[in-house]
């Protein structure tokens, strides 16, 4: 039994990372490159992008593909803002692959964007196993949730491109020792890009997005 | 493939119902009552379960499963303060399972207990799927999250017989709306016990530990 379960999930795994590349593929073509974004429910990943794309409208045509269990809430929030918006609701399932994200690329126009960032659903521990094909990853923690989650949850810290602190606004209200939050992260992802930010108060947001652009630039040449 | 996959899971979810079975009649037998307390990562589950055996103590022996994916930050901490506690680490699992439940119960002192408190891995989504055998599940929101959390992951509100809502102290720091957020709750469980608390200042902890409280003695009688 323990077996099977086993095998099943290595072609599973094995499946998606084929579609990832495949989906790497269709974006490389179109020259649009993706970012997945992925937290804790409620750590500010929709306010994030809309952030994002205020800051980067008059540079970049961003688009965004959502994933939820359940409403279009965070897609509508992103189409309000201006950005092509694609909402996929997962029936339940905890994280999108790569299956979920080729069947959303063909819905957007390509040609019309620079610029995708994929909002994961909201979990702090699956969708760190499965590959969509996008060209960074990037990691939203929050201030509330405490300093002690890349020591709790070390998979999603191990893989990703940058960790974005969200909720700095909130540092005088919460027991938060940053010193032991960044050790943790160095521990497991040694180099890895840091941005502390509010998105209520807009500080640190432009080192976030000055990184972004000058990665999507980068791909570009 | 796809049939496979869903008979398997299937078959996973039948034997852990039937070794859920098991682990209840083993705490009936016991005479030990057991609530699974599930949430976001950092929305409070083991400061709760800490102030909930500060509260009890004096009139009940508590003891704590606590399930991570790495580390005994958690369970050290229930130690620290006075309960038997046991940690599993799930090496990667994004819940508990009835098997991790039952290799548990067996290494605690069950006759000197009348409360366990099952802290689960830290997760909105997948631990809803799974019995572990405990007489109630509680869920424990948290302000910072934000008020839409029951709207877009509905099948963990579905399945609990409390709601905390945890943080209250930074309602005025934060956009939460009180009224949105419990008729979400409601639409989804109709009647569900909602207990508003903050674990730093203690509002509202003795309701929901005074509720705990009969919950054990009427499972007594």
């Amino acid at each position: 039994m323990k077996t099977i379960q086993v095998s099943v999930v290595e072609e599973i795994l094995s499946a998606n990372d084929q579609l990832a590349g495949q989906n790497r593929r269709l974006l490389d073509d179109a020259g649009v490159f993706a970012v997945n974004i992925m937290s804790s429910p409620g750590a500010g990943k929709t306010s994030t992008i809309v952030a994002t794309q205020n800051l980067l409208k008059d540079r970049l045509r961003l688009g965004m593909v959502d994933g939820d269990i359940a409403t279009t809430i965070d897609a509508d929030r992103a189409a309000a803002a201006g950005m092509q918006a694609i909402q996929i609701n997962t029936g339940g399932n905890c994280h999108l692959d790569a299956v979920m994200l080729s069947t959303a690329l063909p819905e957007m126009k390509l040609d019309e964007l620079d610029l995708i960032i994929v909002e994961n659903v909201g979990n702090l521990i699956c969708p760190s196993s499965f590959k969509l094909g996008t060209h960074r990853s990037v990691l939203i923690a929050s201030i509330p949730e405490g300093d002690d989650k890349p020591y709790k949850y070390p998979p999603m810290y191990r893989g990703v491109d940058a960790v974005i602190i969200n909720k700095v606004d909130l540092l005088p209200y919460v027991k938060f020792d940053m010193d032991y939050f960044i050790a943790g992260v160095e521990m497991l992802n040694p180099g890895v890009k840091t941005f502390p930010i509010s998105c209520v108060t807009g500080e640190g947001l432009t080192d976030w997005t000055d990184w972004l652009y000058e990665q999507v630039m980068q791909n570009k040449v």
